[in-house]
């Protein structure tokens, strides 16, 4: 056997993962849109089988022997398939150290935990997701001792898995610096308070208009209908087989109707990241966004970097005046401005401002920590959920759908998920101070559309998809390591201006 | 080995094809509704790569030696596995005559031939599909050619595939017996013409009221929401997976209210019929319908015989009137009556009328028999369409988006399958002969919903699934075998009546 010949191999089982891969984001897709309910039970018991197809091949000797050669050979490969090959190496050894039976077991477990999720929510009840979630947590535990090596153990390993290279210790020093130079301005902040008029605020935005303007976003954004379509869920997400199949979904709140405004436009941050890949990537394993903060560090620069600038609005704001012609005929630029920039402690970290988001972060990072660890069991989660919170933000929590249920993650057994939208706030803000030096920001994002900012995204990180590391398209897109500086200098100069802080 | 080890491989493998057929089931539905236009390239390549995965699966040594010795050992199975067993071997005896690569190159062909074809109709141009259309035939002739018996030789073959036991000699003397009573009956009937004041057709009916209006049928029909969803297509079609998993697709013409009706009935009809299979045969292969007839006689049973009947209109006319208020202010139930069962030459299968349907379908076979045969070539099948039709119809085609490009089904590859429509109808006319000794028909289809007659449905036909033969299934529901007398006589019976013929 030749080095072709373990290419060849490789690519063969590359081309049914990925086919499988297809039918796996289908039946995402499918289960969190329009599928009947009824359907949930015996759809887990196949999806239960696909995954242990999956399994067959990722572990089928065949495979990780082409897979063994290769990555002893990487050298020999081109610089993408070398890369995969890295990559994937190390998560087949990961693989083989779970059991079938296990893998089966989540598959069935995921595929209605969703649903379950969703109905503990609805009718607030967190007694509904108990069992869920206690079955979740039991399932990554046994799962952090099964990948547990010298160097990583417990949630150090669900934190890498999502952001390379990330563990406790970064994330620590990562808060801790976010702890001392911004908590402290936060306080100023929310002493100033709130003095202008946000009735509008209160007013009712009916879910079509919210349909029409979300659509019209899509296009300031310059995002191909070809490629993607948006569709309405309980959460907004973005999920995407390849650069031409981009699919996001908002969730029009009609007494909130800037909510799809900004998840529309960080959901075709997402979409776009997606949809900028090199195409050649589309029949690897590279294709997608590098990593979980990369992904989140375009989703929010677009929502909140860009989403809520006054020059941006400038160029819109009179959109939004034609479609919501009573509901926003007193209103003008400024209060609206002052209104998406509005930071006050909230409950909901999807609805919080950007500058105490990442106090929502935090939380969840310190209970997922000890989750993990066994220190806190998930019956007394809801509680320490209330405890940290009044910590942090000086309120109590009056219901779980606005606390400990409200977010998607754990229901999915994203654990480690959480601390990357953080970091990836604070990659943005790299991104912008790098952006500055080639191109007019300010011009740019007062234009009808977003055209140049999206190819320079494009050039500097989309591209690459996860052909290389994230530290690696850090670097190339900014010159510079990681440097979370940028992020607590953005935020202080942005909010000091609109709060009048000397 | 013994039987139950046999056993054990086969449901092992049985698992596996499930689960192929729920992402088949995912990727066909998702490409008729919701996929963006960009997609289907590399869809095609990953739909292709699945085909060859289950091909893999049901040409595995392993596998057919286990068919192989059931198939042997029938006896000594349950009813239900012995005739899944005995249809199977059928169909492995004759996967096996079909190469690997023609497979593959069909399912690539099918992914986006649908695609092609809907851009074909909506631009009223044959050219843009003749191309993948002589794709399609050609494949059809390799595919018959491989299967070809000493018994079955060409087109007998789709023919066979679609209604076991039916080839173009049955088919012949079927339709000799509707021409020779119904031919001359239908002259007369079109001879004495339509005089009644018919302008509130014309009338503009918006999509979202069409919509509210076949939710109501779908609740007259006591179809179960939690198993199935509506939405909207090109084409409307029903597609299953399992009892809990059926879903239905409308298409709202504006100035063709009385459509979406009429299509919604009929595919609520087939949805009834795959969520009423008993559950336990989700499992296997013998869920669903039990032949694409018995599934036809169940939709226009629905639509026809009962959607059609002044004692059903007299329940439910009210509830037009109500969402209509304008539109028919003055319209009466006679009339509406008169209206939806109104015969007359028309150029579009799916919205002619009960009596002159099946002579679509003539045209159709015809068509169908000498494409195959190869006596016509795609070029000139738009040339013998008009033809035809003018000879059927006394009416010239004026665009193909209403002529030879009206119907999914030969983009689909699915010929064959039209013959069936017209056996469909005839054996629900026999059907309706059998409930009536057991019920009180006209008095169930006043009522506000349709349970008695479901049920009666249920329990005679649709509870058996796939797990008998079609001929088993007509014989145990009505006592006797086919005989399509029933059906000539209720429609002279019937039409007799409303168009005044002694």
């Amino acid at each position: 056997m030749e080095l072709n010949d373990y290419l060849n191999t490789y690519v063969e089982y590359r081309k049914k993962m990925k086919a499988l891969h297809l039918a796996f984001f289908l039946l995402s897709w499918d289960s969190s849109t329009v599928a009947p309910k009824g359907c949930f039970e015996a759809r887990g018991e196949n999806v239960a089988v696909l995954s242990q197809m999956e399994y067959e091949l990722t572990t089928a000797k065949e495979f990780t022997d082409a897979v063994a050669y290769l990555y002893d050979n990487r050298d020999k490969l081109d610089e993408i398939t070398s890369h995969e090959i890295e990559v994937l190496k190390e998560n087949v050894d990961k693989q083989l150290k779970i059991p079938v039976e296990e893998v089966m077991e989540a598959a069935k477990l995921f595929s209605v935990s969703n649903n379950i999720w969703v109905e503990a929510k609805q009718t607030n009840d967190f007694n509904k997701f108990k069992d869920c979630l206690e079955k979740i947590v039991a399932y990554e535990r046994r799962y952090v001792k099964y990948l547990e090596t010298d160097k990583l153990k417990g949630y150090d390993i669900l934190l890498d898995e999502y952001e390379r290279g990330m563990t406790t210790k970064e994330y620590d020093q990562f808060f801790d610096c976010l702890k001392e130079k911004l908590v402290p301005f936060v306080k100023k902040v929310l002493a100033k308070g709130n003095n202008f008029d946000d009735s509008f605020m209160k007013k009712k935005y009916p879910a079509d208009k919210q349909k029409e303007v979300c659509e019209y976003f899509r296009d300031v954004m310059c995002f191909d209908k070809n490629k993607g379509i948006m569709m309405e869920s309980e959460h907004p997400f973005t999920s995407g087989f390849g650069t031409d199949d981009v699919r996001i979904t908002v969730h029009y709140y009609e007494k909130m109707f800037t909510s799809s405004i900004f998840s529309c436009i960080h959901e075709t941050g997402h979409a776009t990241y997606e949809a900028n890949v090199d195409k050649k990537l589309n029949e690897t394993f590279s294709g997608g966004g590098a990593s979980m903060a990369l992904h989140e560090s375009q989703s929010r620069f677009y929502e909140n970097i860009i989403g809520r600038d006054e020059n941006f609005w400038k160029a819109h704001f009179n959109k939004l005046k034609e479609v919501y012609k009573t509901q926003l005929k007193d209103v003008d630029l400024n209060t609206f401005i002052r209104e998406v920039n509005k930071v006050e402690a909230s409950y909901v970290r999807t609805e919080a401002d950007e500058l105490t988001y990442p106090l929502h972060i935090m939380l969840r990072y310190d209970i997922e920590k000890k989750l993990i660890s066994g220190e806190l069991e998930v019956k007394d989660a809801p509680k320490e959920w209330n405890r940290l919170f009044k910590e942090y933000f000086g309120l109590k929590v009056k219901k779980d759908s606005e606390g400990i249920l409200q977010d998607v993650h754990w229901s999915q057994g994203s654990f480690g998920y959480f601390p990357t939208y953080a970091l990836g706030s604070a990659y943005g803000a790299q991104f912008l101070n790098a952006m500055k030096k080639d191109l007019d920001y300010e011009k740019e994002i007062s234009k009808d559309n977003l055209k140049t900012i999206n190819e320079w995204l494009r050039e500097h990180i989309h591209k690459y998809g996860a052909s290389k590391y994230p530290k690696e398209i850090i670097k190339i897109a900014t010159g510079e390591d990681f440097n979370p500086n940028y992020y607590v200098d953005y935020l202080i100069n942005k909010y000091s201006k609109i709060y009048n802080i000397k």
